[in-house]
């Protein structure tokens, strides 16, 4: 563990190197490099120094909020200062296709693994090992001589109670060992690994930092993990994970361009680029994916970022096509075709798969949040590998017997999506017609159906049971996890079951006023894989509460602009279902129970408060700490900065007029008062400091005054009194603003942070203020 | 036309009768009315009064910019007043649809009526009048019994010179006519009925006043003449306008709910949605239709319009499939299916495309945009009708002999996506293999051309040439005017050349190594329907600079996810070849044209400069206007405003100190004033005017002092004056502001107003600043 920690340390000086803004280690570090490095060159054109940017100066400390304002400033000036050329920022999006395309693979590999393992090549999946077989016939097509599962290989022999179970302590073996190594992976390596990380990048782009969370660790880890986490067969899926490892690439790739890497605001918008790649990749969705960065992602998304978006979810989609692991040379993960058009009285049943989605949402959420939030409070959250192998276990011992959860949870969506075609020999397709052999109707066409279909049905309830509730328990284990895969799949089985449902009454009821009118005998009306599709979206829908994206996602994935009308309405439908149960959808949740101090964008302020009631100092409070410009000296400095805690400070005129001059920023004076100490002789204890443009006059036998100009920012933002806090908080969610004066009639009166207002807010939602903040 | 003034003044009555915030008449109007109707109830609880809202207050100017955070505070205080009932913004997505439908059958009828008429059934276009033919056969299918030809009609003879000649006199008859009449409806009843109405549209989603822009009278006359304008053969499309149209309806509808009628920032929400709806309605694609609305119409975007936008297109879109207007059961205006993939090598062709429609987008911009300067800046455009009469003549004279501009441009369209199946029967499609009858490839697969295609390319390339000029010329004239078809149409058309001449080329030369991978003998490589699409979405790309919407779009009309990576590169290329040659597209320029104070959120603002250097006062400026807040009398108050034109007035305490205290708009001084006026008793010249809580003190004699709290704004937006402009600039846009108070370590220095800075960026790109305003 010792090589580890060296390891990381290396990685961090590396990174400092490199750049010294951005260096991981904190403040004291950063502060006593800039310091030190330029202490050595101790020169007599004080003056000139004074006048060079200070080291140090305009970097952030982990857990703190960026300021955007500034960081766009920031931008501007070296536009200024180099002559523009083109930063291509796409190469960093080439390489999620890549990963995504290494991620799909192994995946299925390991996945494979815990069933069998193919004797003329290892290193061969099960649909792999099986093309060079001779078996041509559909049915036959798995059963290839090459492939041999556990119990032939160890016991000889493929059929009996003993090679079953024997396989069945295989698949649970593999699954548990998977399971160990990913958690343990990310218990040692890297904590930030786990998760779905899509709450975390919501919170970054807001414009908080938490140093490695996208780093290169964490990216390694993290597709190393997933890639285990899946195939241990747990309820979870890859595609969150994906968005998090493209952001990783994002981040990564950003270092090597300065215009990226120095400017906190500038990487945000490399970040919504790559989590729309990400996303473009995970379901070969390309407008979805800019779309999802858009409404669920993103923070703060000029149309600028739109392009850049919409261009390397065009590279990704682009590479992933070139790559093709889905092996259908389609871009996406479930690709289908339905051949039937939907009907108008179809609309009831999706909009009660809608109603179902949202119900599922809003009980999703809080089962789940009232579950982290036990783990985080109890002792139960301090053994995650016992938690993460207790859960793979049960799942494993309660996943095989039944075939539908037994297999890959993307190849079941997928198994659910596809319509009954002449060729499909699933369980799922068993109908009379097919099986009397008789063609008096065209395939495909609605039948009545066999004893197959029943026991299908039964064993797809038994698994949508099993998958709701080992999704709750699993959303939140230490491993990478995502959600979409999940809650498609328990939207899929439902609609499957509806869909079947409405076939079968359709066929036998054909008559009825309902049907009677486009569904004649023998002609194929109800489309059962649509009811799949639509009810995954609506399961999708209220867990996340998206609604353009997830449409544009999942009806990218069909191409059939025919079915919009349906996905839109149950869509809609589970959004309303479920805002009605608690306005907010998982990842915000999420974002909450971390605590991060984020002002979502979506959530709105009701409240009539003013800026006044909302501001520091109130009531009882001592006063407001206040630097003055030019009558301060630097002892007095130094116990203020000791005795307060606060971020920065504001700088008025004189205690008597308190007009406010500008804001300077708590770490930024501490590094220019070491920075000066270290350059500027004559700095004593006494030094007059002063923020003003000349020098105030001073006693002739008065030490060398410190001029803090410089870091003096000097155009704060500041309200009156009197502003609503609504449009406080409007101003500080569009300008993304870390904190905002507070005047009266032009005399300075206190401050308003963000998380001042994440405080009240709390407080006027009747919860506990302390309990949101980061911890 | 006494009559129509009448009428319309009947309208605006009844308008103002229904609210009177939204009178359409006038601040004085509206004044006099709020004083007029409480003057009668002039009671004793004076101080009531005084608290009681002043009507009028708080409306707006025609020609004005609204105040955002204003609107959204008067949003909050309504709602917290009201309990919250749903009231649906949708009803009004209702009408857009069956309008759409009304407009399609109605041009398609008098579109036919210039070649000739239905003999059995006036009201039946070409289409409607073959269908009951016994002629099944393809080619014959269009010469039915019962369509005649003018000709036929009133020669009496189908053939032969006279009867062309008699065609074509009678289509440009009908040319004119409609013409004449689209211009002479517009001139006379609704002049802001002209055009596209996209920039206007989003002129007033920025928040600029344009009262009776989507009125009534606007949304009738614009429905009635865009059916002309279409059918009058002219160079020009629907699909713009009915965004106009849509949002119309959008705004009418809005009156009918007090939530939106009263509230400018709301009403630009449904405007927004309604918007979305129109671009929904008119290409058949929702989704593209909410990216429209985002990317290319609205200023401020908020997540809720999101969704409401996606709900009123989900309802438009369902509307429309329920009316069924293009008769094929689908959603969308131009459905292809294409069977083949396309090949990497063919991004070649695809971005040489991007380039053309680049190319074109620039040249048609600065083209038009020098011809519309001159239409206004000379006498040229004192003749709108004979300029509209001209354009047409020459249109259909020219577009006449040439087949594929005498059709209906969205038909040519549509023909030019359709890939030549077996069923094909025109011109474009004659290849060798289909006219010798031989069967030996399949149908749809690569052969030489035979000489019908060749004619058909020169005919298509004079159509090229012929479009290009007319719809410089059309774009901009008084009759409602889309461009999305004519660029379309001009993409299409080369995009059609291009792909005919590689298929000929792939044909031909099959063994080069570009082809001899994957493009065999007989085998079906090169579509150049594609081609078309592509050209249509590059060009239609190079124009307006959409992007992510417009690969939407196209992609909804043609739902083939697979096609997504040439659209994406061919828009993108057109994008950066247009924005290489100037950055607007052609709705910004001809806003910028038009001199409308609107800050575009896209451009960005890249100069250094300070707040202090854009504010007034400057230099030698006469200081600024500033009232105090409780040492002036009625008099002063009223010299000061009669003598200045400025909008406001920023209110400090005293004009020694110079803090501020608040701001106070001049319209509500105005109206607060007549109105204190009728109500209130002893109001003289010398009144006190006082603008804090209480009265101050004053001597015994003197008349009773006027409060003005009530209107002063307690929470100005300050800027300091070192804030750079780039700050202000964003501010101003996220915001929506309409001016910013510039302050100086709490002192009052001067006034920043969108009109300043709309100067100082037009001085900062050395164009006259007074060239820019809105006139």
């Amino acid at each position: 563990k010792k090589i580890i920690i060296a390891m990381k340390q290396y990685l961090s000086l590396h990174n400092h190197a490199s750049s010294s803004e951005t260096s991981p280690v904190g403040p004291n570090y950063a502060m006593s490099n800039g310091g030190g490095g330029a202490g050595a060159s101790i020169s007599t054109h004080l003056l000139d120094l004074l006048e060079e940017p200070i080291p140090g100066v305009g970097t952030y400390d982990d857990f703190h909020t960026i300021d955007w304002v500034r960081e766009k400033c920031k931008d501007r000036e070296r536009h200024r200062k180099v002559t523009h050329h083109l930063i291509s920022d796409t190469t960093a999006q080439k390489t999620p296709p890549a990963l995504a395309g290494v991620i799909d693979i192994a995946a299925d590999w390991l996945n494979d693994l815990k069933e069998g393992v193919c004797l003329s090549a290892m290193w061969f999946n099960h649909e792999q090992c099986c093309w060079d077989s001779n078996e041509t016939t559909f049915a036959e097509r798995d059963k290839c001589p090459q492939w041999k599962t556990w119990a032939e290989l160890i016991l000889g022999q493929a059929e009996g109670p003993g090679s079953y179970i024997m396989n069945y302590f295989m698949f649970t073996f593999w699954a548990l060992s998977f399971a160990f190594l990913a958690v343990s992976l990310v218990k040692v390596f890297a904590p930030y690994a786990c998760g779905s990380g899509i709450p975390e990048i919501k919170t970054i782009l807001s414009g908080f930092i938490i140093r490695g969370y996208l780093g290169k660790w964490t990216l390694m880890i993290k597709t190393i993990t997933l890639v285990l986490a899946v195939a241990s067969g747990l309820s979870l899926g890859k595609e969150g994970p994906l968005v998090h490892v493209a952001c990783c690439c994002g981040n990564i790739f950003s270092y090597l361009f300065p215009k990226y890497s120095k400017n906190e605001a500038k990487k945000r918008e490399v970040l919504s680029a790559a989590s729309a790649a990400g996303v473009s990749v995970a379901f070969g969705a390309p407008i979805g994916g800019v779309l999802f960065s858009l409404e669920e992602v993103s923070y703060y998304f000029p149309l600028k970022t739109l392009w850049r978006s919409f261009f390397a979810a065009l590279v990704a989609a682009f590479v992933l096509r070139s790559i093709n692991p889905f092996g259908n040379s389609r871009l996406v993960l479930f690709y289908v075709e339905y051949h039937t058009p939907w009907y108008l009285f179809e609309l009831f049943p999706f909009i009660l798969l809608g109603v179902f989605g949202g119900l599922w949402g809003a009980f999703f959420i809080r089962a789940n949040i009232a579950w982290c939030r036990r783990r985080k409070s109890t002792r139960f959250g301090k053994y995650p590998v016992l938690e993460v192998i207790t859960v793979a276990a049960i799942t494993a011992i309660v996943a095989f017997p039944n075939p539908y959860t037994r297999q890959n949870t993307s190849e079941l969506i997928k198994e659910l999506f596809t319509d009954c075609g002449p060729l499909e020999s699933s369980q799922l397709c068993q109908y009379r017609s097919q099986m009397n052999g008789s063609q008096a109707y065209p395939a495909g066409s609605d039948a009545a159906a066999a004893p197959g279909v029943y026991s299908a049905m039964w064993q797809l309830s038994l698994a949508l049971v099993f998958k709701i509730i080992m999704t709750i328990f699993t959303f939140g284990l230490k491993v990478p996890s995502g959600l979409f895969i999940p809650s498609m799949a328990i939207g899929a089985i439902a609609g499957r079951i509806v869909g079947i449902a409405v076939e079968q009454l359709a066929y036998y009821h054909h008559d009825w006023f309902l049907f009677r009118e486009w569904c004649e005998v023998g002609a194929d009306c109800i489309t059962p894989g649509l009811y799949a599709m639509v009810g995954a979206a609506a399961c999708l829908g209220g867990v996340t509460r998206m609604t353009v994206s997830l449409v544009v996602i999942v009806f990218e994935l069909t191409g059939g602009l025919e079915y919009i009308v349906p996905l839109m309405a149950a869509v809609m439908t589970s959004k309303w279902v479920g805002d009605a149960f608690g306005r907010e959808g998982i990842y915000e949740a999420h974002i909450r129970l971390n605590g991060s101090p984020s002002l979502d964008a979506k959530e709105e302020f009701p409240h009539p408060t003013l800026a006044r009631e909302v501001m520091r100092p109130r009531g009882n409070d001592p006063p407001l700490a206040v630097l003055t410009q030019d009558d301060m000296t630097l002892a007095e400095l130094q116990s203020i900065i000791s005795q307060t805690s606060c971020n920065g400070f504001p700088v008025i005129v004189s205690k008597e007029s308190q007009r406010l001059v500008g804001f300077a920023l708590r770490r930024d004076i501490t590094i220019a008062i070491e920075n000066a100490r270290r350059k500027q002789e004559g700095i004593m204890l006494n030094s007059r400091v002063y923020f003003t443009q000349h020098a105030p006059t001073l006693p002739a036998d008065s030490p060398r005054p410190l001029k803090l100009r410089s870091i003096l920012d000097m155009s704060p933002f500041t309200v009156t009194d009197h502003t609503p806090m609504e449009i406080v908080v409007d101003i500080f969610r569009k300008l993304g603003l870390r904190q905002c004066l507070v005047t009266h009639n032009g005399r300075l009166l206190g401050i308003i942070t963000k998380k001042d207002i994440l405080r009240h807010m709390a407080q006027m939602a009747n919860q506990d203020p302390e309990s949101i903040m980061f911890n």
